[in-house]
């Protein structure tokens, strides 16, 4: 497929090499050129704008949040502008429930086609086509998009028409996960305050009850204090939680331990941790039990 | 090994099996005395009383919780007055740090033994010689106990010598399972009302990231709104989290999780669930979101 | 002085009777001119735009929320476009500490002044010249604005120079207010399972420690559960809070309460209570203790 | 009248000169005997033993907690064993629901009467007889009772037939002072990091709506960063939600509010403030800012 791609991050990066690798012919642009570059020898052509990028039927998008997105689409020769009728924009970022919505307004107006597909994984995944895909849209659009997804990983699922429905299922793995961090980090604070070894608990209980991989490697980052390099960024752990809050709040919904995460990576921002990896919240609470905290 | 064994619940008396069926000689004690009569048949001695079940040169005890161990071991005639010098008392409830830590006091000036070994799994793993179990205790006292342990599951974690070790994972565990509970409940309500479909949420989450067993079957739970029969009933829940709470309180631990937990338990008891599966509060979040709750 | 006033719904409305009984010359506009024209036999002019209204050198706006000061400032033919170099904008509103500071550097960009002013009370201390303001903003800009804020009640508070200051006090009092709803329903619930009076409670601790007005009034209101007519809507309610919750993220603090409330709130209004007054977290309190609720 | 009085802390010292003031003949006993001799000036008479001082027809105990008040009533020669028939136990410490429930049931097995009478105030009011007091039981016994309540104080609300009611009218009460430290905390926190002066926060609010003196002197306490002498310590801060906590479960009450004061209280404890005054959880509150703590 041809195919324009627009925030070459981590991520976006990532994803480049696997659809370049599965042979989609791909059109990137990146505010800092240099990053476009360095995927030319992967066979990349480079766009010199957005408006270049945006003249393949199908745009995929991969920024920081939602104030960078809304620049991207919404400003002077951005995506809402550039793109033509019945092309479609991808949205992989991880965005708010009413900005998927009003893209999704906007786009239609504009007599565009909008997808969210929003990815679990991290860039490594992202590099080696071993994402989550999650989306929602049009069907006719997610269908055309499909053989994208499945050059991106092995996991597709299609939620629905509306869009944002992909970004709700998104929002509530990163919810769960980020509880996985908190439960663990109370549980091994106070293991490690009644005298039982961490490690030791750890390893029973991701022997026998809790065998996702989510519990092992944030257990593991909480047990040893290793918190840098952040592989996600205590700012956008509070970031995605604050989306789940106020997405629920719109929907009708109270989520106690959301708002008990919220408070918690606060409180980790104020203490300076903001280039921590987001498991750094272990070292939070074994602070506020007055234990010194563990420092690798 | 001869063995005397306290309390025939169903986890007790699913344990009695899988011990007899490994060869140990069993003499059982149940108060009401029809359910150590079920187990003739399977090898098991019937014991009129708890000092003849004492006997033995290790006994087992398990029953409902703190007041029900208190009046077993601190009664008249009971398992503290009954036991003979270096025995060894092995208790697989799940009672609180600070009990544990007055058993083994109370023993210890009687010159017996003390043991923690609290057990994770159903009924039904119980019997099918499945448990996991987790030991702390004086280390040679553990070590004669193992065969007994090893006749019970294949798992055993050794946490120390501090019987209470063994209490304090078993909580932990508890409530990391409890918050398995809560997260699905939160996350799933979320996304009823946005319009995703629950089970099909949870089928993507239970086949990616969050592959633990746990989450599969309270999510299947939760999402059918099955609560009945409880496999685990909700005071028991309840009481649980209190244990969790007041011995992370008297190490010292803020556990905000457990606070969450404890409110939506009480909640769901004020609200008519006391037979109900702890899973229940899943309805329950429901029901604070202002949805019907799915009820099977 | 000469004054414009924008916005006249009961507390705008009770606002422009005081300043005209003080004989302030004053130009009001509303969107729904009837309500402008109910104040002409007290002496207003009726102004027929936006535009007009803010001829003065002083104009007040009294609007709901953000996005209705958004709109009147920001908007065609708005405030920021109308307004004349060196007049001054008071916003009355209770807005976000983040619009607060947009519309500081706003105004300064067109060379304008802006004061933030938010008010305490009800529409009644309106009228009757009995609110309390507390107003930030440019100190000259404030000294000018003095006669005006002395016409509207007899409790001034200038808190300092940067606008969105103001804001900030503003929601610490309606955080404390909220506050005391939700400890009075949590404390009112648990004496009335107790099988204590709740009236006979509610007496003692108000002649006592609590004489404040606002556990008495508040306190009647839940224990009689009389929450219609609302005198402060629940929608408003959780606007607040969340408004609290926003602006202390901003600045890093963690509210464990607000976070509480915010739960509270969202619950009450999933449950069909939206126009209700906000005491009616009081009913939903008593609900999750499983109480039929005290309806009036 | 003829009493006893066993207790003689700061408290029970200060009730023990406003009962003599009045006239009252008062026997007093105190495990520390010097204390007791302290009060041989102001007229008191000194027993030798628990059992002397319950020779009067009404003893009053005023001790710490639970523990120490079922040690000195069911202890060898405690109050219990040695109270004539029909004679009256009036507790007037803060315990918990149902140790007061439960020596309302033995007392009555031994014929003898129980009345609970929890009192409000500090030591300096306890000496000048201006202490609030909240006392529950049989009327008759309350009835006798009653000179000696108006000796104590003012202000006598008479709750009810059940003793415990009396205790949990002490308990909301303390739970609302919690509430009051709490809210406080966190919005001057709020405030500070906004660049709002707390004094001059916390002087409007405590002019205009707060104006209850809970409010006014732990806003100060809170302002000023005084925790020492405590007044009232933190540890018997986080004793009272712990008995609101267990008491609202017991009723079937979720308090969430109370949930979030035992998490501060406990964190307070584990940071090293045990021998501070409980508006010490408003230097917590600043350090899960990230602001230096106000030091006195």
């Amino acid at each position: 497929m041809e195919i324009g791609l627009i925030g070459l991050g981590r991520m976006g990066t990532g994803i480049a090499k696997s659809l370049l690798r599965s042979g989609h012919r791909l059109t990137v642009f990146n505010r800092t050129r240099a990053r476009a570059e360095s995927l030319q020898s992967d066979g990349a052509n480079i766009a010199g704008s957005v408006a270049e990028a945006c003249r393949s039927s199908v745009v995929l998008t991969m920024v920081a949040d939602d104030a960078a997105l809304e620049a991207l689409v919404f400003g002077e020769s951005g995506v809402l502008s550039s793109l033509r009728k019945d092309s479609i924009h991808v949205s992989l970022s991880t965005i708010s429930v009413a900005l998927s919505d009003r893209l999704s307004a906007e786009h239609a107006k504009a007599a565009q086609q909008f997808v969210a597909a929003p990815v679990f994984g991290r860039p490594e995944a992202a590099e080696s086509a071993k994402l989550s895909v999650v989306a929602a849209g049009p069907s006719a659009s997610v269908e055309r998009c499909k053989p994208l997804f499945e050059s991106m990983g092995p996991k597709l699922l299609v939620v629905g028409e509306r869009p944002s429905m992909a970004n709700v299922v998104k929002l509530c793995g990163n919810f769960l996960i980020a509880t996985v961090l908190e439960s663990l980090a109370e549980s091994l604070t106070f293991a490690r305050k009644s005298g039982v070894d961490p490690q030791m608990l750890l390893d029973f209980l991701t022997t026998t009850m809790f065998t996702a991989p989510v519990y092992k490697s944030y257990g593991e980052l909480i047990v040893q204090g290793k918190h840098e390099p952040a592989g996600f960024a205590l700012p956008l752990g509070l970031k995605d939680v604050r989306l789940v809050l106020q997405a629920a709040e719109s929907a009708g919904v109270p989520m106690p331990i959301a708002s008990v995460l919220r408070d918690r990576f606060i409180t980790a921002l104020a203490r300076g941790n903001q280039d921590k990896d987001w498991s750094v919240i272990g070292r939070v609470a074994a602070e506020d039990a007055g234990l010194p905290s563990v420092r690798n």
